[in-house]
């Protein structure tokens, strides 16, 4: 059922099997998992996750590879929905655990916000990163190239770069090194700085000795026509030549809510998880970008089958078995 | 390219980055994502595997839940092809260890068979497994049910056999152990051993406890119309009502071309892999159902994913970088 402010008092007093933080292409799998097996899952989600920005969806087996993030989101959310699962538009503010059950505190609304607290025994969290972009004062100037010709993912898109004048927009000095794995795909490299980090002189010395232009002076706009991408223009007024570019300014983590669960274990901004989603906490899973490991949608989708499997094993286990009472009492008789 | 015992000499000379053994959805996966890292890769593809018999595929984000498994096979050996892979239609008889490379002898043909050998550094096996059915004197009569509504995946269809009437066909005192899990499902279970197993009176008064009648005499017919099970007909004339059933006899693994690889790590008949689908050998991969883990094509179509990334790791971390020759030229001027 799909929930919103108006109807959402009608599943706060259901304990669910299990809340699902993100309605993307994990929390999907999850949410159609858990509901074919027979499961009380609601999803949360947010809006403008990083699939909805994705123009192709190039590698998964099974769709043509033009198919825009934002149609398989709502193919998939109609199919869960189908199947029994509950969606609700609105942003997860706290976890907290209360022993046997989960609170979670949710934002409806952006103006007359409400603040209900749904309960699960399980908590899924698929609430994903979203990758940083250079601020520009025209945002609107980066997101006319940004998941078109400007890329944030090298193993999703650098096929599409293939020896193409590629700029690699970095703000670390780590970041940069994406050049010597983007050199895979293309040698045409210019790397950006948007004028973000310093660059030491052995890094220097490395660009100079592949031939990698460096640029340190910040973007002032991207050129092209139809995010067609031409170029970059700098505030120096040094134009770059590149028909396609890398962004690596790393990600924002969508997991402040778990911030206040004791006993989670993190790799930096990574949950930590076993082989079947599960994280140091017994009863929370995580999901696709947010644990270690490739963010793909194939993996998400695939972590989504792995976590709703155990959470449904757990709670068969803990099950009475169904009998066939008919025939048991036909057998007593 | 398509390969047939026509063309297929112009590839005998080649060193395949892979060779991968199977074109289900994993092994389709794998060849979408070395094909788009710009490896060479070759799939061999049987025909016939299980997923072609799958008639529905309803858990996967993206694809309507009535997308039957050939469809998905046809567009994924299509899109693997535009994006560069090789297929090959024959059977791999056995693969060699030479070193550096492995050797992949090919039956192609039924009728006047060559037997061609292509060389590759890595082999990912992806060959899958193929469920036993019960044999009855007309095979057709149990094509006519098995992958309709006489199931072979809990997992996949326990949903749609929620608190109907079902068979469980059971060939080993151990698969009848399922019945204590599709009760979750639906308590209304009658448990068939096609006259394969003994039953011990242990299982006979756990399943009696339970109200699962237990038919021990071989299957004559399945009955119905249209793919729609009403019962099953026994030899001693008995009719067992039953309206979906799941069949729990094991699989035949197709492993066998990896047989005379030294060092390989089995569980059973599964491969043991590490977190990126590597198995005991390091150019050998496995994926799907022939792995340690959930069959499921969410997770075969991942798999797909974590070997090919690997392999593209391997071989970009060998290989010298690309550089920017002109820059270089003129940064040394």
């Amino acid at each position: 059922m799909k929930l919103s402010s108006k109807n959402l008092h009608e599943r706060l007093e259901t304990v669910y099997d299990a809340i699902v933080v993100g309605g993307g292409m994990g929390g999907l799998s999850a949410a159609i998992y858990l509901a074919r097996y027979g499961l009380k899952c609601l999803v949360i989600e947010k809006g403008k996750g990083r699939s909805l920005w994705m123009q192709d969806l190039r590698n998964y087996v099974g769709l043509d590879p033009h198919t825009p993030g934002r149609d398989i989101l709502n193919h998939g959310t109609k199919t869960s929905l189908d199947w029994g699962a509950d969606h609700l538009r609105g942003y997860v503010e706290e976890v907290t655990d209360e022993g046997e059950t989960f609170a979670v505190k949710v934002k409806v609304g952006k103006q007359n916000s409400i603040y209900p607290v749904f309960r699960s025994k399980y908590v899924i969290a698929a609430s994903g990163i979203i990758d940083n972009l250079p601020q520009l004062e025209d945002m609107q100037n980066v997101y006319d190239y940004a998941g078109y010709t400007l890329h944030v993912c090298m193993i999703c898109d650098g096929y599409d770069m293939w020896d193409q004048k590629a700029v690699l927009i970095a703000n670390t000095e780590g970041q940069i090194g994406a050049a010597f794995v983007l050199n895979w795909f293309t040698p045409y490299i210019s790397v950006l700085t948007h004028g973000l980090c310093t660059v030491s002189d052995k890094t220097k010395q490395k660009l100079a000795e592949h031939g990698y232009p460096l640029y340190e002076a910040p973007i002032a706009k991207f050129l092209g026509e139809n995010h067609q991408l031409s170029g970059v223009e700098l505030t120096d007024g040094t134009i770059v030549e590149a028909t396609t570019g890398l962004v690596g300014m790393g990600s924002v983590y969508h997991n402040q809510y778990l911030k206040g669960i004791e006993g989670l274990e993190w790799d930096g901004q990574n949950l930590v998880t076993n082989d079947m989603c599960k994280t140091s906490h017994d009863r929370i899973f995580a999901l696709g970008d947010l644990k270690k490991g490739l963010n793909q949608v194939s993996i998400a989708v695939a972590d989504g089958t792995l976590a709703a499997t155990q959470i449904w094993r757990n709670i068969r286990r803990a099950s009475p078995p169904r009998k066939w009472e008919e025939n048991i009492k036909v057998a007593t008789v």
